[in-house]
């Protein structure tokens, strides 16, 4: 199993709607890539380690898939639509990795 | 719930013992954190998402809480003892981030 994390960071003019992303964006990437996506979590940031700090991700998405490949297959066709509806919630570019889950 | 990220960034003289990491360092973790900890989770890094790209952290240790305070109740006294197991494993300062889960 492979995890895609899609990771937006926290920055001082940073917005993101995490309503929006749990109601409206995760559901239409669902659709989108269908049975090959296994499931999604979402972490939203509360705080850094130290006292006071901020989290370095405001928010984060977890994709789960069966390998990379089924993520390329499912996503490579849609991923103009996809990344289209950022602009609808955030101002941030987000990071993107691809993980083994090990455990 | 609430998850404890636990984040090894990737540069070019980053080491990373991923089969002691999940063998020893993360059992070593659950047995001094105790029922507080609800689950594990490790992601080791593969890819970014360009072709070639390196993949922005090495290695992720995710951890689940019910609470902030349950968090901090377990985590706090055993911090040290936990801290002091990284050299065993890796060259890097890890980054921490709290969030909450939202889905």
């Amino acid at each position: 199993m492979i995890k895609v994390s899609v990771m937006y960071p926290n920055s001082p003019d940073a917005t993101f709607d995490i309503d929006y992303y749990c109601n409206a964006h995760v559901p239409m990437v669902g659709e989108k890539l269908g049975a090959a996506l296994k499931s999604v979590s979402v972490d939203s940031g509360l705080a850094g380690s130290g006292p006071g700090e901020s989290a370095l991700f405001l928010a984060m998405g977890h994709l789960i898939f069966d390998s990379v490949e089924d993520f390329q297959h499912a996503f490579g066709p849609k991923t103009e639509e996809i990344m289209s509806d950022l602009a609808n919630f955030t101002n941030i570019q987000p990071q993107i990795q691809i993980s083994e889950i090990k455990a």
